[in-house]
Parts: structure tokens; C-alpha cells; sequence
């Protein structure tokens, strides 16, 4: 595939892109957060409440499942061409994502996303293209915001601009929690009924159309699990004191891999981690942040 | 619970119930294939094509999906009323399922299901009842016919039939297949979602009222790892060859389980089976039967 052209691209930046609509139900948050690992332990009540509906602790929806939100904008990926650039959609990763979630979210709800292009820009050996996403109940209040980076692998070299360098410092101290949890060989099978169809995760001819030898976990799954982890250490496992969460999908991950989450806690409200695959001693989510509230 | 009195089961037994209507797309019979264990190798096509919409062989609907059409019987039974029998939810177990597919599943379809109690047994430790149900397309094709056998384990010696004595000869020879495959500790979570979502196989303190010592797999679950089993190793893995499957859940599962399934091939079309529980060496599935078709 040919990188477009930058007046394509000139073009594509700013394009605000199809609504999306999502419709979900406690059913839906549950398969999510099974879809993330949760219940780590299936006794253990503090995370059965994200896949249980009669909960003793009340029913809630994990935080991250607002990325579901934009569902729609996965299958409109699928097809290989946003705002008049064509990809091979096997060759498109998830280059990092940035949710901030507003409030706790409804059990169930209907929600309508605004999605257009922030930047697009050329990193050499790829495109990456910002997608800025806003989500609204019915009602018109805002439950959640997004930014997902999407690294096209074939794309570089259209002569754009760099796009910005983000500063974010490595503490040089040991991590104050660390968090490990192995990842089910089906999880991806999983986290897509949930979260994102795209084939790549599940079909391992259009993994290797992609140059990974067998089909790999979703980013935001991945990110799912360091959410989990967080939450758990640092902030009660309460959804009420999620604000955002920051992340760089450094590496891929394949389903069965042990995720090792390290985390520093900067203020009460501000803890930076990152997350690696055991096996393989790769560093998977890097420059990881996620803010609580108090 | 104090058993009903034989009057009032006289009365119950012929009762029509409530219809139940389920539409389910592939992502429903997709989570179900997940929730029965399948692809026991998500490399395999061959299983992948349960779960997989875009599968290369085709996506195909795991026959015993059909035992999902009458969910909404589920929230009936989880009220603690049927036909004027009242009883503790979780002391009710599942004993017998008799399932019938007349035809390949649809990918999607709406489902209307006639539910009617056939029977009502004095076991002496419980109330057997014998639900009868006929599932049929909108367009009036029946789709699959099914017994479920309900044991009430604290509502026997009310004074009624015993009911027939089923005739089961356990084959003397080796198996003929056995089939090995462990279930995952949170399988009945997964499932649950899929086709019943009653507290006993989620919830610790729920599963302590009904004397367990943890929440339990559905029988219907293992039911369908078992299905699974025979039609890989004796029906070519093709849903278009299973008709029908019965058993008996003799004793419970717990999630993590190991389940082995011993086949016995005595016709062409005939499978006799049963299945153990590997850890504790005990039989969960006995007097089993698959029939498949030419």
C-alpha cells in the first residue's frame, strides 16, 4: 500500500467522521470486564461487581468500557479507507489512547459519539492519525472523552509533520505496586464480542497478512487489564475515583501472555505505570498514566 | 421449603407457561460457543467457525446453542413459583435435558418457544419436574424440541408417581473416544451471560444457601463441552449432523473443573457417552446419547 499523498492528508485533518451510536446494557459491561480479566479471583466480590448484576456491592461498569462507546468507528476502520486514506487495515495498530471518563457510567445506556480527526501525522515508518471521540447521553450530557492514535504501518514518508514528542519521565525508583496477571489464550475471542471485531484478533491468516505469527490481544484490552490493576492498588477498585487514563501501546501482546503492571504513585491523584509482558520481557503499555479523584 | 401438596402438583402438572421470545444474532451464539468452551484451540478453524463471524469455513451456530431459546424461563424458575409450586431457587437443579434440533441454526433469528410442564415425579429427595418445550422460526418452522428435568432437592415425599425408570446400558468395552478438556474458572461467569444467569454459578453466598461450597457450572455448560466432544470425534465437527443429545446431571461441576468424556460409537448415528469430573473422579454427566444424522 502507497502512502496518500499530503494534500490527502491536508485534506483528511479536521474531518469530522460518522456518529456512532452504542446501546448497552448491564450484559454488555459484564462481558466487557469479563473481556478484561476481571473477576482476577471469581469469588473475590469487589471485582465480581463488574460482571455481576445482583452484586452484593451494587452492580458497576468498569471505567475503560467508555472506549466501547465508538464501536461503530472500528467497523468503519475495517473497510481500509477514513476521509479518502486507503490502508490495509491488517497493518493498522493501536498507537495510544487517552480516555477521560466524566462521571460513573450508567448501568445502562444508549450513546451517541461525535468522532472527527484531530492530526494525522508522519512518523517515518507509519501514519499516525489522532481520533478525537466525545460521547453524550440522550440527554446531551457528556459521560466520557477520547483520543485514540491509530499507527498505520505501511503509511510513512508523505512528508507530514512529526507531530509532538511527550515528555514523560521513567521514575527512576523501584515501583511502589506490581501487578501480575496472565492473560487467557482466548481472551481476544473474548474482548471482541465486547469491544472490537476486527480480525486480526481472531483469524490467523489476516494475523499473518499483519506479520504477527498468530493473532494478537486488542490494545485497549491490554489497557483493561493496567486499568484493573490500578484502580485495584491505588484507588479503593472504586469507578467513582477514575478521572483518565493515558497509554502507549509500545508492543503487542498475545492472548495467553502474563501482564506485569509496575506503578508509581506520584500524588494521590496522579500514578504512572507500565505494563510488560512477562514472557517475553517486553514493555507492552508504556509512559502510562491514570489520574484519580479524590 | 415444605413440599407442595399432591393437589396443588395434580393441578400443575399440564400447565402451559409463559412463552418466551429470544433474538440472538451472531455475537450471541458466539458468546454461548465461548461460554461451552469452545475453540479449545483458538488456531483451529474448525472451532473457530462457532465463534468467529468471518470464519474461512463459514460461521456455524453449536447445535445446543438451542437450549438458550427459553431463557426467559430462566428468570421465571429464578422467581421461586411455577404453576402454584413454590421453592428455594437455589435448591433447584437441573437433572435431565433432552435437546432436538430439527435443522441447522440460523446465524440469526427471533425464536418463539411453548413451554409447558409434561410431568411432576416424587423422587423421595426431591421433586422432579419435567418442562416440555417446542421452539419455533417467526415464520411458524419448528427449530429444535427440548425436556428440561428440574430436581427441587428439598420438595420430595409429597405423595406422587415416581416416575419412569430410564433404561441405560453402560457399554462394558472401552471407550471408543475419550475426550479431555479443562473448563475455566470463570466459565460459569461467561456463560452465565450467554444462557442463564441464575445467582448459583456466580455468587458464593447464593451458592451457600443451595449447600455448595462454591458456585457451580451449569449443567447445561457442561452439557455443552460434552456436545462438543462427541461431534468432533464422531460427527465430523458439522452441526448439520446432529439431531438430538440427552443426559443426566448426576453430579456438579465446579468451574476449573477437568471434564473427560468417554464416547461409545454403537451405530453409525448412535453415541452413547458419559462424562467425569477428573479432579474428584466423579461422573457429572451419565446416561448420555447423541444421535446424528447421515
Amino acid at each position: 500500500m502507497q502512502p496518500p499523498s499530503l494534500d490527502i492528508v491536508n485534506r483528511a485533518i479536521g474531518a469530522e467522521l460518522a456518529r456512532a451510536t452504542y446501546r448497552y446494557n448491564e450484559r454488555d459491561a459484564a462481558l466487557y470486564a469479563l473481556g478484561i480479566g476481571a473477576p482476577a479471583d471469581p469469588l473475590d466480590q469487589d471485582e465480581l461487581k463488574f460482571v455481576y448484576e445482583l452484586s452484593s456491592l451494587g452492580f458497576q461498569v468498569f471505567p475503560t468500557f467508555a472506549v466501547v462507546f465508538s464501536y461503530e468507528f472500528n467497523r468503519q476502520l475495517a473497510k481500509g479507507e477514513i476521509a479518502g486514506i486507503k490502508y490495509n487495515p491488517m497493518m493498522c495498530v493501536h498507537g495510544e489512547q487517552l480516555l477521560r471518563v466524566l462521571r460513573p457510567l450508567p448501568k445502562a445506556a444508549t450513546v451517541t459519539s461525535t468522532i472527527s480527526i484531530a492530526d494525522i501525522y508522519d512518523k517515518g515508518s507509519g501514519l499516525l492519525m489522532v481520533i478525537e471521540i466525545a460521547s453524550y447521553l440522550d440527554a446531551g450530557e457528556k459521560l466520557a472523552e477520547a483520543r485514540h492514535s491509530l499507527f498505520f504501518r505501511d503509511l510513512g514518508g508523505f512528508g507530514g509533520a512529526r507531530g509532538p514528542i511527550l515528555y514523560w519521565k521513567m521514575p527512576t525508583r523501584a515501583p511502589d505496586y506490581t501487578h501480575e496477571e496472565r492473560t487467557h489464550e482466548k481472551q481476544a475471542l473474548l474482548y471482541r464480542l465486547a469491544g472490537d471485531d476486527n480480525p486480526l484478533h481472531a483469524d490467523p491468516p489476516m494475523a499473518a497478512i499483519g506479520h504477527y505469527e498468530k493473532p494478537i490481544l486488542h490494545g485497549l484490552c491490554t489497557m483493561g487489564f493496567a486499568a484493573r490493576a490500578v484502580l485495584k492498588h491505588c484507588g479503593d477498585n472504586a469507578p467513582s475515583r477514575f478521572d483518565s487514563i493515558s497509554v502507549r501501546f509500545s508492543n503487542h501482546v498475545f492472548p495467553g501472555d502474563t501482564l506485569v503492571s509496575q506503578m508509581w504513585r506520584e500524588t494521590e491523584g496522579l500514578i504512572r505505570f507500565q505494563t510488560k509482558a512477562k514472557e517475553r520481557d517486553v514493555v507492552v503499555l508504556s509512559q502510562g498514566w491514570i489520574r484519580l479523584r479524590d
